[in-house]
Parts: C-alpha cells; sequence; structure tokens
C-alpha cells in the first residue's frame, strides 16, 4: 500500500522533470543543428511558463544554446549570461543618441545596441556608429547591433554594408522576433549576414508540441516482472528490468536502431518491431553499446552531478554519431527501436497469462 | 521557495506571470464551455513546463476546473484537490481485487477505481462491483470509476450500463486520456455519461498555442507619452496612459467592441480600427463601462489579493455576457478592439513627428 503510493509520487515528479527539460534540449538542438556556427542565446524567460522557464534555460544550454538572458538559471547553473537592451530603456529617454551613450558607458565591453525602435536605416545604425567611434576614442569596442523588426534578411545585408563602410566590419549583428529553426535555416539560406540569433518563444515552449509525451509505469516490482494491458496495443507496457542497446556498424557509425532487452540477456541477435510481430531485424553484424547507467540507487546518487556544459558536450559529441537523414526536418529517416526475441516472448507470454486470467 | 524568486523581476517578470496564466485560464475556459455541468479536473502536472504546472494549477481554477491533482498548489491556493490511482499502485499487486480492496479502504469517502489496468469490461469493472458491494456493507459508497484507454464512449455506455444492472447507478465515471476541449464536445456529443473529466497535456500546455504573445511596452514616461515606430505597422505602440472601454447596449449584454482611449477622455463617440484608417464605428448609443482598475502603486497593492474561487466567479459571470458567436470554436465573431478619436490623433501626429526627426 504505502510502496504504491511513493510509487506514484516520485514517478510524477521524475516525469516533469525528464518530459520538459527534454523537450526543450530537443528543441535547442533542432536550432543549433539550423544555425551551424552562428551564435545562439535564449531569450525566453517572457514566455515561459511560470518558473519553467528556470530550467529551459538549462536545457537550451544544453542542446547547444551559447547563453540564456536569465541571469537566475544563469548563475544557479553556473550558464553563460548574455542580452541586449529593451525598446523600453530607450525609449524612457527623449533621444535614441543619449540612451546608446548612456548604454555603452554602463558596458563598455559587451554592447549590443538595439537599433529598430525608431527608425533602423535612418536613425538606428547612424547612432549606433555614432557611438561605436566614441568608444574607439576610449579603447572600447561596440560589440554588436540588435534587429527585432522588419526583414531580418534584407535589413542585416544593408546594416552589414553601412557598417563595414564607417570602418566598423568587426560590429557583430544580431536578430531576433518570433525565430525557430525554420526561419534561422531561411536566414542562412539567404546569407543573412547574421552572428547571433535570440530565440525566445519557440525555445522554452517547445513549440509546436508543447510536451513530451513520457510515462511513468512500473514493470518490475519485488522480483517479478510487471505489465499493464490495454485495448490499445501500444499502450500495454514491456515487462522485467532491461538495458537498451545502440548498434553500429564496424566503423562506429549508428545504423539507426537501438533495441530494448532484458537486463539479463547477453547474447542479442535478433530485433523485433514491438507491435508488428511481422517485423524483425538481424543484429548478428552489429556492434552494441548499452545506454542505460545507474545514475540513483535507495535514493541516492551513484555519481556527482555533470554540469550542464559537460552535458552539452556530451549531446554534442553522441549527436555527431548520427547519420544527418535523421536529423533532417522534412520526412526524417525513422529511428528504429525494436525489442529483443527474449523480452518479446516475456511480454507476449504475460499478454497472454494475464488475458487467460486476468489478476 | 525557487518559485517566487526567480520571478522578482519586473516588466519581464510580470509579463511570465500575466502571459502564461491567462492563456492556461483561457484554455481552461473553453473546456469548460465544452463540458458544460461535467466535472473538470486538472491532471497535468508530469506534463508541465517544469514548476510551471503550479501556476497553471491555479488558472485551471480560475478558468472553471473544479478541482487538482496537483496538492502542492492547493495547499497553497486553497484549490480543491482531488485526484484517482494510478496504474502503477495497481501492478504493484499480484491481482487487480486486492488493489482495489487496498484503495478502498484508505480512501473509504473518496474512492476512484481506474479500472483498464488489464481489462476494462472482464475485470476492471466487475472488481469494481465487488469492491462497491463490500464498501456498501461498511456503510459507505464507491464514489467513481475511471476509463484511460480504449473508445471512452462506447466503454462509458458499457460501463454505465453494467454498474446500473449491479443496483449501482449512484457509481460516477471518469475519463481521462489526451482529452482537450474538442475531445470533450464531441465525447458529450455523442452521449457519453461521464461525469468526470481529468485533462492534463493539453490544459498546462495550453496546446496547441503553447505562448500568450503579450509584450511589455513603454508608453507613458514622467508626464510625456512614449511611442515606438516600427518597420510593421502593427508593431508600432500606441502611446499614452489609457483607459479601456467596454461597450454593451440598453439590456447590459456586451455588442462586441471595446475602445482604448486615453485616460483624460470622457466624450467618445468613434472608434477606430488601430490600422486601418478606412474603418471606424459610432458608438453614440453604447454604454461604455470601463475596464482598467489601479491594483498596484509605487510598488503596493491597493486592494487585497482575490483567491482563485473569488476571481473564477468573477470569469464566469463576464463570461456570461459575452454573446455565443464570439465562444464558439469554428470561425468564431471578431471581437473588436478599436481607438478612440483623440487617441489616434495622438498617435498619428507622434509618428509623423518622429518619422520627419527621429529622436
Amino acid at each position: 500500500m504505502l510502496h504504491g503510493k511513493c510509487l506514484r509520487f516520485t514517478g510524477r515528479g521524475h516525469l516533469n522533470i525528464l518530459n520538459f527539460q527534454t523537450l526543450i534540449a530537443t528543441k535547442a538542438s533542432r536550432m543549433r543543428w539550423a544555425a551551424g556556427n552562428g551564435g545562439l542565446v535564449d531569450f525566453g524567460l517572457r514566455r515561459s511558463h511560470g518558473p519553467g522557464g528556470y530550467y529551459a534555460s538549462r536545457a537550451a544550454i544544453i542542446g547547444g544554446f551559447d547563453a540564456t538572458s536569465n541571469v537566475r538559471a544563469g548563475r544557479d547553473y553556473g550558464l553563460p549570461v548574455s542580452g541586449t537592451m529593451a525598446h523600453s530603456f530607450i525609449e524612457s529617454y527623449d533621444d535614441e543618441l543619449s540612451a546608446f551613450r548612456d548604454y555603452a558607458e554602463a558596458w563598455p565591453e559587451r554592447c549590443v545596441l538595439l537599433v529598430d525602435t525608431y527608425d533602423t536605416i535612418g536613425s538606428g545604425v547612424p547612432n549606433a556608429i555614432t557611438v561605436a567611434k566614441e568608444m574607439e576614442k576610449r579603447g572600447h569596442r561596440l560589440l554588436g547591433i540588435r534587429l527585432d523588426s522588419g526583414d531580418l534578411a534584407w535589413l542585416a545585408r544593408e546594416c552589414r554594408r553601412i557598417l563595414d563602410n564607417a570602418g566598423l566590419d568587426y560590429v557583430k549583428i544580431a536578430a531576433s522576433n518570433q525565430l525557430d529553426e525554420y526561419v534561422i535555416r531561411s536566414l542562412l539560406q539567404q546569407d543573412a549576414p547574421i552572428d547571433l540569433y535570440g530565440v525566445g518563444t519557440s525555445l522554452v515552449t517547445g513549440k509546436p508540441d508543447a510536451a513530451l509525451d513520457g510515462v511513468y509505469k512500473l514493470v518490475h516490482l519485488a522480483g517479478q516482472p510487471r505489465i499493464k494491458l490495454s485495448e490499445t496495443l501500444t499502450k500495454i507496457t514491456i515487462p522485467h528490468k532491461k538495458q537498451v542497446y545502440r548498434m553500429s556498424d564496424d566503423n562506429g557509425l549508428w545504423i539507426g536502431a537501438d533495441v530494448v532487452a532484458m537486463s539479463s540477456e547477453d547474447m542479442i541477435r535478433t530485433m523485433h518491431h514491438p507491435f508488428d510481430s511481422s517485423k524483425s531485424m538481424s543484429l548478428e553484424k552489429c556492434r552494441k553499446e548499452p545506454l542505460l547507467d545507474l545514475v540513483m540507487e535507495n535514493g541516492r546518487r551513484t555519481h556527482p552531478p555533470l554540469q550542464p556544459a559537460d552535458i552539452a558536450a556530451f549531446a554534442r559529441d553522441r549527436l555527431a554519431q548520427l547519420p544527418s537523414e535523421y536529423r533532417r526536418f522534412e520526412n526524417p529517416h525513422i529511428y528504429k527501436v525494436g525489442i529483443s526475441d527474449h523480452l518479446k516472448r516475456e511480454r507476449d507470454h504475460l499478454i497472454e497469462l494475464h488475458r487467460k486470467d486476468p489478476p
């Protein structure tokens, strides 16, 4: 009784953490994939789901972002922090130039000026150039300008040309405004000279998915396998303690298949489709790498926690082993996940047993 | 507590709170509209965005939900708390009947049994009936059963019939499994005898929108109006301190129009489309109700905070004044929001001034 209750609460709490941060890290990773070597900064706190933004910022770094504007998450998780000025800062002055000057004085090393409050080409960029020249005289360099509206591809090209003609080829161009991985890809395809992307809403909400549907199911208790049946075949759980193996070829490249097996198995020759018994695949020639690692036992961590930067590096290295046809946005290859021969027999046996004589 | 702390920002912090909770309360309100008098319970914590689920539960009650399974939010905000057992609880027993019996003993007054772990009609409902009869002997009543998979409409009808035939017409039927306002409406259209809906993911994530795009803009400072221009007309801010008036007819029914005016105006005769100067509307015959109220001054609340139940009652009463053509899901009437004659002249004047001579 009590045991069951505990399971329910721990299970749900972990789900919240795993589902949400996996969703955001995945979204961030798609944007990293689209942006190539471009800078990526998380601007999402104002659109995040309450304090969920705190964890979204951590997950963004894990997925490949360079920095976050969320200073609290930055402090607590040791994440690089970055941000630029708000329109309201500029509007609070009687003129744009005075606002730029004060900001440059306050942030001489990391000054990024927002140039679209009144007229990007007509006033924002000329005023930024004036301030950049004044900064040069004081031995500083304007870090960048930021575009936040209008046709970003066209404006970035125009601004680049104007800045270069003013001898300011070192000034970077940042862009924001409803960006996601598709817009970033489109900007790159148009050769927009954007050095840094500020991404908010679609990053921290995981748009358009908003949720990763991970569930918690009991599969093993007190030495016995457990199963949940269902009218819907795909909702029947797979019982037993398990290990997951990733298949790679002789060169160590992933072949696009993971097999879920009993934790006690060591000879896995065949992988079955979990729901379509007509589909199976031989694994004889594959290298098999176990993926599951024990991280907690009897309520205690078995390893010290990893820092977000370490997890980010791990994710980056692992993703480099994934063939690009699995990463493309349009009709990606489906990564196969199957079950071992032994596990399939165990599952089918338990289903039969429970259907004949429900527990 | 982390939640409160990470939100102590000014403009951006308020946006986070307003955007997210407005999104969820709106989503909850749509489900309330669809569910009629059916019970609605928030089951969303496992899919919410980190601790955002804490505020989602509050917003769900404001939008018309009856209870939440989030016990922490329930305690802190005084929300009704409700929940049912998990599949893992049942699976942790060797048989379903023993699990049901133990649960009924622990919750004699509020026992809802989850009947789909093995076979809803074959074992779940018969075992629930056995337990209900045992409860009757002890002077208790089984509150309900819950369906969480399969064809909910068909299963609900079957279960209702079986329960009624067993003399258990008082046992309620609860349903969950990827519900949203459209599925709830469809279940009602099929006359599914469901008394209570448990809603998770789409409620707490606001699917499919995931974010409400509210922004913070400076419009007035130190006695002066402020404006932000843009290449995009709809992104030009509307300057000045304002009041918003809702228009109603002689019977007090809303006519579907709000006008944004200068806070100093009292004679508002015409409303203009904010971006299309060819469109305007006479307001001569309308009753005008001011909507903005001062809630904070010099960093302090001007009223004591309202309880979620009070806000929910306010929202319910207000929505009753909104004609149903604005609430329907398919092609709803567009609620008009315009600006007053005076405000339009002020805005256009400032645009002209700033474009001629950028600040």
